[in-house]
């Protein structure tokens, strides 16, 4: 199920769409039976491209900031999701630590964190916020532009457990992406629980491994509904790196644009596409801070050069990425006030619990450029529709529904990722 | 976790209340803990009183009517607990066949049927209606005055299964409460799932065992929270059935009356409250078409004799009354427009989905009189409070939190109950 919001779709329904809404039932078993056998991850948000004739997933982040983005009437779907998501991880459970991200002082980061603790509370935990920061030595009180305040303390280890004074969690929820790499003080937390899971870490995950999964329940899920999983999938290639000293690789990148942007083109021609094609060439370990290259013509490559040694050679720790990923890029069609907008879905566990849309009044080289915008995705209020005859259904299709549905099969993909690289994994053979 | 609902409570918040408000996140794990040993009621509503110095439920509904009162914002908190129950007792379920009550005409009614077939329609079923009422020969289309429509189809049963022409549901839900007793037609139904089960029909359920498992579990969160759990729980006594050809038994329920009188007297002095004690007489099997008396003295009963002998001869099958239940009355205090409200809670599996007020101008002898109006509660929508420094939590206390907690209580005293009377249930001797 996915709430009916409303969205900036006025156009008419087209045929992907329809179908997607015509299968819902088949759908919502689909997933449901695939919770049976996979674990979603605890939280997920993921970003969405719609081109109208067709839409992908460009980013599935298990660390999602941003829930204060969401309208006060999401509030309870997403306690109740909390409430499923701990049941079934740790009924038992009591007290709530939340590790925030260490750039603390961004008030609209941590009006976030007040959300997560406002939901969590409201599912029954006693919830705090302890920072891994070096610079929280003490209980530090900070007061928001919104009123609201949050107090950051200082995280306390012990040999086995993690915790603050006085206050002993027996689940710890990671908001913080972990981009340098799990720091030591979370590692060989055995008697807690750690959620989500140190490999699910920015520095642990890889683009590549994300969209292959993707691919895969793309294209189960393509068979179900009778269509081509290339209309919910973007394609994509895998690189290796650019050496940054030189340029040695920058062939093998343009091979891969190359071949992509080709394929692009037939997919286009065969669907009467009129759009000129292009690829995002992206870091594979997904680092947001190596940037995102757009790429046109193979040619745009060599004006892009410095960017693409930049990309490689600088991460904000000097780390290189390992590999490169050129991925088909998705137009985003929706406009709000003549603004690009661009999805964004919320879920906690497997309920897709709101969403929001990421604006900004020209599209640039970058899938998000920081000078974002926030627009919450309201509830359609309207009454059930006056029509007789018609089937259950709040008025009108919910135009909410295929992006929850892609939402959730990048969720699902990552949740295979997250079997696949799971070090604790207990292996048959 | 309860969603902020308006009340119509305008008043301060009495230390009642502020100690379940300070209580929360104990009183979620406590029932968190409980549902891991106990199955909730697949959907449940529950009449709640609320007399500000106590509070307590009247009425357990487990096939709850009356979906159509909830707002159209209450349906995605119903849609998420639908899944959460489904996934639960069948994850593999495709087809839900709904069964109504058989009074099919009723156009109020059947608006609460197309709203429980938009609720499971959402959360990824197909839906049907089925009825039971050998007046429906064939599919019968009934257009509603809000513009909805419902169609209902009659069922076909084979020795094994229970389902439509063309339609074989995997679950079926029960939105009928069997007044008459279990029909021959869902008996012997091993294949399907049967929700809920027969045995939760009114013709088997006593108020005195709903209200002795109440008891046990009012005490156990009475203990947790440490208050006097008759502030939670109504007190009653059992009473031998009135022989209605003669006045037999009068004298029995003059005594019980008497002596709970006495015991309400005696609390009403304890906790200094300067109202008039009244108790109400019921039959123990809860048939609402037998009426409820409101008796303030012993004397009202000789006034009321005509109308006990009628309890206990009449039901509209004939059938009398097994044995009465004489229950402490808790007074209504809120009001809606100078009319007395009364809050009604609807849960869905283990979550509070929503409620409404039931609405008359004035209290009458009954409960719930016929001419009832509902007001729906609407959702909290303010922003996150202005002040700082206050624990997360929407702005100003959830003050439907209170009746949250009481009709889940009740929700549990249903569970208990519907094990003990299972008569499927394994015994371990």
């Amino acid at each position: 199920m996915v709430p009916h919001l409303i969205t900036a779709l006025t156009g008419p329904i087209n045929e992907l769409e329809q179908r997607i809404l015509d299968s819902m039932p088949a759908i919502e078993r689909w997933f449901r039976l695939e919770w049976m056998e996979h674990q979603p991850p605890f939280y997920t948000s993921v970003d969405i491209r719609n081109a109208g004739f067709k839409l992908a997933p460009v980013d599935s982040n298990l660390f999602p900031g941003g829930w204060n983005n969401l309208t006060t009437e999401m509030l309870p779907l997403a306690v109740q999701a909390a409430m499923a998501a701990i049941e079934k991880i740790c009924p038992e459970a009591r007290n709530l630590l939340i590790i925030p991200e260490n750039h603390q002082r961004n008030t609209f980061y941590l009006a976030n964190v007040v959300q997560l603790q406002r939901i969590f509370n409201m599912a029954g935990l006693n919830v705090r916020v302890g920072s891994i920061s070096p610079e929280i030595k003490k209980p530090t009180l900070i007061k928001l532009p919104n009123g609201d305040s949050v107090t950051l303390e200082p995280v306390v280890r012990t040999k086995r457990r993690l915790g603050l004074k006085d206050f002993d969690p027996c689940t710890i929820l990671l908001n913080n992406d972990l981009l340098a790499g799990p720091p030591g003080i979370l590692e060989e937390i055995h008697e807690q629980y750690l959620l989500p899971p140190l490999h699910a870490g920015r520095s642990v995950r890889r683009l590549s491994t994300h969209f292959k999964n993707y691919e895969e329940v793309a294209k189960r899920l393509g068979k179900m509904l009778g269509i081509d999983p290339w209309l919910i999938n973007p394609m994509y290639s895998q690189c290796a790196a650019v050496d940054g000293t030189g340029g040695k690789g920058l062939g093998q990148l343009q091979t891969t644009v190359d071949a992509l942007l080709a394929k692009v083109r037939r997919k286009y021609k065969e669907y009467g596409i009129n759009e000129k094609p292009f690829v995002t060439v992206k870091a594979d370990n997904g680092r947001p801070d190596m940037g995102i290259m757009t790429v046109r013509e193979t040619k745009d490559l060599d004006a892009l050069q410095r960017k693409v040694r930049h990309m490689m050679v600088f991460g904000k720790d000097g780390q290189p990425a390992s590999a490169l990923i050129v991925q088909e890029g998705v137009l985003t069609r929706e406009r709000v006030n003549d603004a690009i907008a661009e999805p964004v879905v919320y879920m906690m566990d497997r309920y897709v619990v709101g969403g929001f849309y990421r604006i900004h009044a020209e599209r640039g080289d970058d899938e998000s450029p920081p000078d974002a915008g926030f627009v919450p995705l309201a509830f359609e209020h309207s009454t059930p529709s006056p029509q007789s005859g018609v089937r259950p259904g709040v008025s009108g299709p919910n135009r909410f529904y295929m992006y929850g549905v892609v939402a959730r099969l990048a969720m699902l993909a990552a949740s295979y990722e997250l079997e696949a690289t799971n070090p604790d994994a207990e292996v048959y053979d």
